[in-house]
């Protein structure tokens, strides 16, 4: 299963492609930040995510997307940020047709490490191991992403199976 | 001036679009609620609001969008939801090429009612009078998106026509 990974934020929003199945550690296919200029106005910063993220899905073809779930415990303007960012990313998604899973950081860490509260040196080390990378993810804070789609290669099989049937059956033309 | 008011929400999405200028009490051009249903997926709540804002745009063609600025001071699931709807349409507008402005609730009570305390009951029954309706706008809770195009044609046009013209520097071809 191929699984787009993404880290949602405004300014640097993580994109991780990992091929990969339950039980087995999984390849690495693409990874990038999709930046955008703070200093743009809002709808310009999320036109140009939801363009890129566009690009991707067509580009890379996964099959399906998982996504972090924003809390609101932070920064509130951090928060409104990702959660703006988030939405693009799962609405990208949909509009080509493919079923959306969102992990709290945590399920992800613990996924990844055994450790809800693994820290991020943690993270970029596990992830570096399992996609067997002669070093660490470039760029560096694109390793969540990845560790989202490895995560989900891991857990979502079972469920993603059922919404992808659901999906097909909502949007019989697939990818529109 | 026409333009298009969302309060944004998942579960309804408040639309509005009044023709109006400063000065002037403005015209009822169209106004609705877009549903989604909560049982949904996530990415399948956010096509449809995306598609219906979208028709909406293509349809009455405002010049401009307002869109009501969230804060995260009240429950967290529904912030989130109230986020993601609106990043969908600050999205929906940056692809039909119109500058969108963002005003909190209270600068849009304060434009509409003098007071940026006012209660809902106040707020529509300004609506209702502003727009010389015979009898309160029908979806109710629409009335805050009424309210939300009524300020931007008050309060929008100096530093709009400032967007305008740098949206259509870079974005030569208009609606695409």
């Amino acid at each position: 299963m191929r699984v787009l990974g993404v880290d949602p934020g405004l300014t640097r929003c993580g994109v991780g492609v990992v091929d990969g199945r339950p039980g087995r550690p999984g390849t690495l296919v693409f990874v990038d930040v999709v930046r955008t200029d703070p200093d743009l106005e809002l709808g310009d910063r999320l036109l140009h995510l939801s363009r890129e993220l566009t690009r991707h899905i067509a580009e890379h073809r996964p099959q399906e997307v998982a996504v972090e779930r924003v809390f609101a415990q932070h920064n509130v303007r951090t928060v409104m940020g990702t959660a703006q960012a988030g939405a693009v990313a799962v609405l990208a998604a949909a509009q080509a047709g493919l079923p959306v899973r969102m992990y709290t950081p945590s399920e992800v860490k613990a996924a990844i490490t055994g450790s809800g509260q693994a820290d991020k040196r943690q993270m970029t080390a596990m992830v570096t191991r399992l996609l067997r990378l002669d070093s660490p993810p470039r760029p560096a804070d694109a390793a969540d992403a990845l560790a989202l789609a490895i995560c989900h290669t891991w857990r979502g099989t079972a469920q993603s199976r059922l919404a992808a049937a659901l999906a097909a059956q909502r949007n019989p033309g697939g990818r529109s």
